[in-house]
């Protein structure tokens, strides 16, 4: 063990664009292990660096759960103050939201907290007069300028600074995590546009959501923290562990939900999620969530960010409209993966993709043009959910609880039946429908652009609205027809029966599901995210409904989609391999008569054999430079030698290049009869770059990845040169 | 495919206490699969069969949740009458239970529901006199009769008709779901017995719980209705991803927790775990939880077991004395593990072991004994449990409520303030302490009879006394001394500052996670439990210091140790393989002299090689004599051939016998220097059950999974021999 005892300098261990090999990982991080243990015991200090290093995993878990809560803290108020700075200012200070400005005003009581002397609308601030048809058009004015220079701003960040910043991240930290290289990805610099340009790209009022991104800015920080700790700065595959746990605590910052978020890593995002992680994850994610609550961005203290109280139950019989709009959930995800993923190649083979500040400005202006005059997409996604979310309580002054009262009846707070809908109420379902419609459109064409966009709050925002409406119709309809045989059972004249909140609910968790895939994660996302742990079964109906659906339309969710646009090698744990291929088929060099198959002799045997048996790179040529450059007086006509002992030579020859050491003496092997389904398997679960091809022991080739993940590709009628691999 | 296309006999397969090969299971399936895809574009009667098969999975998750959330019902009421029935009987239906009596009768208010005069004591019943020293006794005696009664009815039922169906099962579940075969382990008569025994010996008031074996009883169900799919009754892999669900639905219905029991199947009990089987398993908890919770047993129409409301958040300090029950749990789980597993093994060795029965007898007749004068002991664990949990309201009648209240204080119904505790307090203290006393010498002596065993209720019941001993201190401390550093911050006087069922909560968690060392599975369990999303920190906190305290005496579970100790071949995936052994260490042939090395020709090498490549069966022999009966004319004088067209023989010799067809083609091969770490993984995560060593190709010879189990045994110096397994 001469030489390979020093680390490899970082350059030669992989390279830009490459796969890792899992099995080499996991053996180098048990040699480094095994090391630390035998020399913990010569002295005090090495037992204390072997107890540092066992520690490491959790001290990183902690910084990156501290570090990414209060990114997202920052974020969230950030977002709050620029969103309200498109509409006015407060004059008493003006880094104060909306709500912290009235809120700190004394003067107000709690019926009109929107309304205050200190915030001034833009128009009432340079003109004097805060209504009219003059004032409304300076304020949409203004709204429309601000909204261009917040998106102006972050595209020509992201494109200045950090390409790798824009869209939501997902699906290359899927690639990532499943062993590929995308150097900078998760740098420093991407950590800091995507936090700037994120809140940018949110308070611009484009359609797009901040929780992918969160996850992203997540796995950044817990890339800057694997530099801490050599464990996991030289290992690719503890590295990859440590990532997995970064994105649950992103999730949990992005919802308040900490559970939700490990199983989003657990279904969504992670290749290898051993037991370890699993727990280090759940810490990550709890410490993050915490240290949100501790900055409070919402002012409620609490952790989630829809909290809902709904005061009745449900009934059996809303299983009905609720697996409905689980098909509209599993339709809209299958329309919007396709039209999306229509307009992102458009994109890739067209002008278009030549002009992203040009695209993103364009986007910004129409969503903000048609967004304003329409109460519902004027104010911020998330406002929109929570609204659409709530049940109407007997405080509530929103359009939408706009009910005509019984005045024959007391008014118990909590409790209130079921009335019959006020004009307000017929005026915002005609909005929700107009609002319904823009922004199923406007997401299509918003997410994929070169910005941070996240989609999860416009796809649940779509939901909420589609359940709010279906909500309001079940409503009014127990109320007009209590004799309906289908309401006859469950709702009496003056019960409240139908809460129109529950069905936004169950829209949102429809709509997410049909457009991410995910399942058991989503329903524990959803009822985190609102408290509720009576109302799983209407969500998991909605959901498996959803699901079966869209898969019904294709098996992919959005993200394998743009991992597919992209080329990405991505080998998916969910796509299963059912072709009757063996691995000759495969192989590399492929037998190009079928003579071969009788006498495999005449195969070119250990040329291919030994370029791909090295052990330390992922091409031979790192490892044998470096090893060259660590031995002493080779030069370009030394003898190679891969035996132990080189024979000794005379002494006016040049000094041999000893090999020994980085050829690897255990390749991964397989017989040429093996069907390509076992192959897949192993290369999914081992986690290999290749693997040799032998036939009665006699090498006949090699397959890599990438002949894996083309023949795949083949299989499935695509083009198999699409895939970026090196 | 001449013979092969009809499926092998079922004797053929798997014989009882061998291990199942997972590679071939699944390229099995993948057949089966790919033969009914092709096969429906044929007909619409084809097609109409794929859907059929399509569906088939989510058939039986449904039959399966239906059913053990239905055994589950049964067995709460039967458990609640018979516990009752020790004490008393009801005269106006004697199949009601004490409370169900008292509730149908209209006499009695709210306060004291407990007492009503259809119920009645058997001293009463008997003599007529409720009340003195002889009906005390008369009642104590008939108590201990009863439990003696139930228990020795449960130990001889056990015994006599399926002695599969004792202990808590998890650990055997665990090894089957790893791949072992223990047929009748999950039959119809365990499920009978289990179910009928769990009922007697939980009402016979031993200190034992029913979540273990309803995770058995839900595995008996799932491999019952696999028997009607012949995708999963002829294939083992299949099979294990149902029994996987189950054991999901299992502890859905034990707690009342969908979600924890997706968890505990994926973090404790499973071994391969794909994300199709996450979902799958979501559901049947969830449909299990929804039929249970539709008979109602609790009778609050809750889904939860000990549902808790808490009026007042907790402190940041709070923490410390929620981390010191958490060493305690680590502690009590250590010493519970080591005592109980000490005492295991003494039954295992000594005569102890041939009287189960007479065991049973005695340890329920000192339990009865011990118990019924502590009224904390007598009345059963998760009523115990309950009355712990509950923060003291101000409608409270139980002794742990006897606070002196302060008469010039108005009580609100929710926010009582902190009080000085009154003599009841006290009392039920010191009962509280016996009482733990009690329960932590018991259970070790009770857990591993011979009758069906859970192990979550009494470990919980252990740290919830604890727990609210110190819950109870810490409170009266800051009542007393509102003005020590410690409480100045956050405890005003006559604010209500501490809850002591908070504390019993965390040290249930403690406890809990310090036996089985279960970490996320055991904190959304006991958030799910209790309905208390807002405590994951404290009950984390506790979690995580019990799981370290515990690991630091030993890395082994319960479940873990009593798998090591029965010596089932369970290959842990949570165990790192850290030693530098070499396959060539480990395969038989064994090499014995070092000479081999150099010369790896004088290994024997195609007749192992062939004995191991048959691809059939578990050893040659079930193949052979199958692929013999399906061959006309062989004889025991035929000659055998391997290739694939037998050459002429002259007509007088018999009929060759063709062995092509069950020759696996692709057997998995490493290189004699590969390290034992790698093949240790590629066995554990592709559930092989042989592989080939080979060496430049040749042959040297083979490593098995007991090979491989019994090389793990002796590196940590445990008795290879010990391992059951054929």
């Amino acid at each position: 063990m001469d030489f390979l005892d020093e680390p490899f300098p970082d350059v030669g261990t992989y390279e830009d664009f490459h796969t890792i090999d899992w099995l080499r990982e996991k053996s180098r991080d048990t040699d480094r292990h095994r090391k630390i243990t035998s020399k913990s015991k010569e002295s005090f200090w090495e037992l204390f660096k072997s107890l540092l290093d066992a520690w490491s995993g959790w001290v990183v878990m902690l910084l990156i759960g501290l570090l990414s809560g209060t990114l997202a803290g920052v974020i969230d108020l950030a977002v709050d103050w620029m969103t309200d700075l498109k509409e006015g200012v407060c004059l008493s200070a003006f880094w104060y939201s909306h709500e912290q400005c009235c809120w700190t005003s004394n003067e107000t009581t709690f019926d009109d907290r929107d309304k205050c002397p200190q915030w001034q609308k833009w128009a009432e601030l340079m003109t004097g007069h805060a209504e009219g048809a003059g004032a409304y058009v300076l304020n949409y004015f203004l709204y429309i300028l601000w909204a261009l220079l917040f998106s102006f701003l972050a595209v020509s960040l992201v494109r200045v600074f950090a390409p790798y910043a824009c869209g939501s991240g997902i699906p290359e930290i899927k690639t990532i995590l499943s062993g590929f290289i995308i150097r900078g990805y998760l740098g420093k610099w991407t950590l800091l546009i995507k936090t700037v340009t994120l809140v940018l790209a949110v308070s611009s009022g484009l359609s797009l959501g901040k929780e992918g991104p969160l996850v992203h800015v997540a796995c950044c920080c817990g890339n800057l923290f694997c530099s801490l700790f050599s464990k996991y700065s030289k290992n690719e595959g503890k590295r990859r562990e440590v990532l997995s746990a970064a994105a649950a605590a992103g999730v949990s910052v992005a919802f308040g939900a900490p559970i939700g978020g490990v199983l989003f890593s657990l279904e969504e995002v992670s290749y290898y999620f051993p037991l370890k992680t699993l727990w280090r994850s759940f810490f990550a994610a709890l410490v993050a969530a915490f240290t949100l609550r501790s900055i409070n961005p919402f002012g409620n203290s609490r952790l989630v960010l829809f909290y809902v109280e709904y005061h009745t139950p449900w009934y059996m019989a809303e299983l009905v409209p609720f697996i409905l709009l689980g098909v509209f959930g599993g339709l809209w995800g299958t329309l919007f993966i396709r039209a999306n993923i229509a307009w992102c190649r458009r994109r890739k083979t067209t002008q278009l993709g030549k002009y992203p500040v040009l695209e993103v400005i364009a986007v910004t202006g129409i969503t903000a043009v048609l967004a304003y005059p329409n109460p519902y997409t004027r104010r911020s996604t998330s406002e929109l959910i929570s609204e659409l979310f709530n049940d109407c309580g007997a405080l509530e002054s929103s359009q939408l609880c706009d009910y005509i009262n019984n005045p024959n009846m007391s008014r118990p707070v909590d409790d209130i039946p079921d009335r019959p809908a006020g004009p307000g109420v017929y005026n915002a379902l005609w909005q929700l429908a107009l609002a319904l419609v823009f922004k199923i459109v406007i997401t299509i064409f918003t997410f994929g652009m070169k910005i941070p966009s996240g989609l999860f709050i416009p796809s649940m925002a779509v939901g909420a609205i589609a359940g709010r409406i279906v909500g309001i119709a079940v409503e009014q309809m127990a109320y007009h027809h209590h004799d309906w045989i289908i309401f006859k059972n469950w709702c009496r004249p003056g019960a409240d029966c139908v809460t129109p909140g529950l069905y936004a609910m169950v829209g949102a968790a429809a709509c997410l599901g049909g457009v991410t895939r995910m399942t058991v994660s989503l329903v524990v996302i959803m009822f985190e995210l609102t408290g509720g742990l009576e109302y799983i079964v209407p969500l998991m109906a909605a959901a498996v409904t959803s699901k079966w659906v869209a898969d019904a339309f294709g098996k992919e969710g959005i993200y394998e989609s743009h991992i597919q646009l992209n080329g990405y090698p991505y080998l998916d744990i969910r796509d299963e391999f059912t072709h009757r291929t063996l691995a000759t088929d495969v192989m590399r060099p492929r037998r190009t008569t079928p003579l071969w198959r009788s006498s495999p002799r005449t195969a070119p045997r250990w040329r291919t054999g030994l370029s791909a048996s090295f052990s330390a790179g992922t091409s031979p040529s790192p490892s044998v430079k470096n090893a060259r450059q660590k031995q002493d007086g080779v030069v370009s006509s030394s003898v190679v030698y891969f035996t132990e002992d080189a024979p000794q030579l005379p002494a006016t020859n040049p000094q041999p290049l000893k090999l020994r050491r980085i050829l690897n003496l255990s390749p991964f092997t397989v017989t040429d009869h093996t069907p390509m389904e076992t192959v897949v398997d192993i290369f999914r679960k081992l986690g290999l770059r290749q693997c040799l091809v032998t036939r009665s022991g006699r090498l006949l080739g090699i397959i890599t990845k990438k002949d894996v993940l083309r023949h795949m590709a083949q299989m499935m009628n695509q083009d198999p040169e699409s895939i970026m691999f090196n």
